[in-house]
């Protein structure tokens, strides 16, 4: 029996047409903000977390919220802990968000380095300046990366910018990985957080990619990225912003400690319009999108996950109440 | 015995640098444009093709001319192919320009599909705006790409687009090319110009790397992109600009036969200041820069060069006078 699944989404008009297209004979009605009627009968909702969150114990038809984004701070002061909702809430998945977010940092690389920004503006005063990249820039090939956080995502864009020749330097919270695995080949080298020193003072590029928990809470804050000094190094952020504070941040770029920030998480989101930030030279700012969810990836996470919720099997990526992620 | 070398190079002292970082013990002069005298001495020359052009057929101790780029346009009208040079020239290799003309295409698909341009706009404004992406945006995985020219530089470009999941075409010149040779299996499929029409109507983006020779020019116009007509295809001209008219080029964008171009060549070089294509909506311009030619890898072919010189062996991409490539 097909049952009517809700839609609750900001974007609902793509995400529905995605639905409809990949399950073409499931029912789908939208929630409206002006109507929330749909979300009351609903036995299944396809929703963001800052629309559902209030209503999470309110539904007592809910037997499952397949959520349509990965990160859950939206979600958490919604839930109680000591009593988490009976029902699974499924996230989309770290593999899509890994394709988005490589390209995302390989694309920034090479606009930062061959300084496509200027050739925009040249662009626009029609000027044909063949010099606006030097003549040694750095291509991909010659960079030594940190990748802080060498989980699913992480690993997905080392090993890409391992493709395209870059050395590729790994930092993660277990305390050591077999670098000769097949799935490790891409890492020239493993370090913790104890070598961390060591990792900055060796590398061209810091990617971020750790999730927020407190103990990468102000990793790179204290003077940490001054080990990065006289290096042209450039931190590309698209973990989350609290591994350092915005005002660490500003004096790293400010003391040219760092020579460059491509910036898509901050300490505060939305960056507020007083930031510094806006308008430091050598920051790129991006809202939050480096892995924004697709419609697509959305509309297929939920596909796989009905298939197993129709057969009583477990849903992927679902939510742990207990561990908070 | 140490030969001089003569430098005669826009960005000579980039150059100079990185050769003499390379090669310590090898004495090196640079050659300015109001003293040609180092000139009129030099056994072997490292130089810029529109610099030394003029002077080939006037230096009679000259014994071999490394060249600093790839594209042999300024050298020749200089050339007098019945009698040509009796040293030879050689040229950067397609292997660089094929590492980094594959950065410059992925870039600029992330940029465009992700619309990143506008981020940049945002920026300027002080907007954090989430939706500057659309919510169904295109990744590189769900590229279907053209790649017109599947030579050096070609296979390189097509090879790390399949690595970030993309499906590539292959058109050339060769009737046909074993697709289950190793070294082809990035390509899905291996058109030739007799089935161009197919490979126009089957794709999302085409990216052009052929070079300019009679049977290339105008392969794209007389209204062939018109086989491109509502399919969002985007057009990356990294080649040269003979594959269409600017006129029809235009006309292409004007019409949407084409959702957009992302342009470093250009049927007339510099792109003149009256040209539409400076200002139309959906056109990234930028300066014949895609693969320019780095110090770091004009030195290195140099040193790779200079030591088959000394040993009298075959140097490496000799230009050949009488293919004209």
């Amino acid at each position: 029996m097909a049952r009517t699944v809700a839609v609750f989404s900001k974007h609902a008009t793509t995400l529905l047409n995605k639905l409809r297209e990949l399950l073409p004979n499931q029912v789908f009605v939208e929630v409206l903000l002006s109507d929330l009627s749909a979300l009351k009968e609903a036995e299944i909702i396809v929703g963001d977390y800052n629309l559902i969150a209030p209503y999470l114990y309110q539904l007592p038809k809910l037997k499952w919220v397949q959520g349509t984004w990965a990160g859950l701070d939206s979600l958490w002061p919604h839930i109680d802990r000591h009593a988490p909702p009976k029902f699974p809430i499924t996230r989309t998945s770290g593999e899509n968000f890994g394709k988005l977010m490589r390209e995302y940092v390989i694309a920034n690389m090479v606009f930062w380095e061959r300084n496509y920004l200027k050739a925009i503006e040249n662009q626009k005063a029609k000027l044909y300046d063949r010099d606006v990249s030097s003549n040694d820039y750095r291509s991909i090939a010659d960079l030594k990366v940190a990748i802080l956080g060498v989980g699913a995502i992480g690993s997905i864009i080392g090993r890409s910018l391992k493709d395209l020749g870059a050395t590729v330097y790994g930092m993660g919270r277990r305390a050591a990985i077999p670098l000769e695995a097949p799935e490790n080949a891409y890492l020239e080298k493993y370090y913790t957080e104890t070598d961390l020193i060591e990792l900055l003072s060796s590398v061209d590029y810091i990617v971020n990619v750790l999730p927020k928990t407190p103990e990468t809470t102000n990793i790179l804050g204290n003077g940490m990225l001054k080990h990065c000094k006289n290096k042209n190094v450039v931190f590309i952020n698209i973990g989350r912003g609290n591994v350092l504070t915005e005002l660490e941040l500003v004096q790293a770029l400010n003391e040219k400690w760092i020579s460059g920030a491509i910036l898509d998480v901050f300490e505060k989101e939305p960056l507020p319009v007083e930031s510094q930030l806006w308008t430091l030279p050598n920051v790129f700012i991006t809202p939050h999108i480096s892995g924004n969810s697709r419609a697509q990836d959305i509309a297929e996470k939920f596909r796989i996950n009905l298939a197993r919720f129709e057969k009583n099997e477990p849903l992927e990526n679902q939510v742990d109440f207990h561990k908070g992620y």
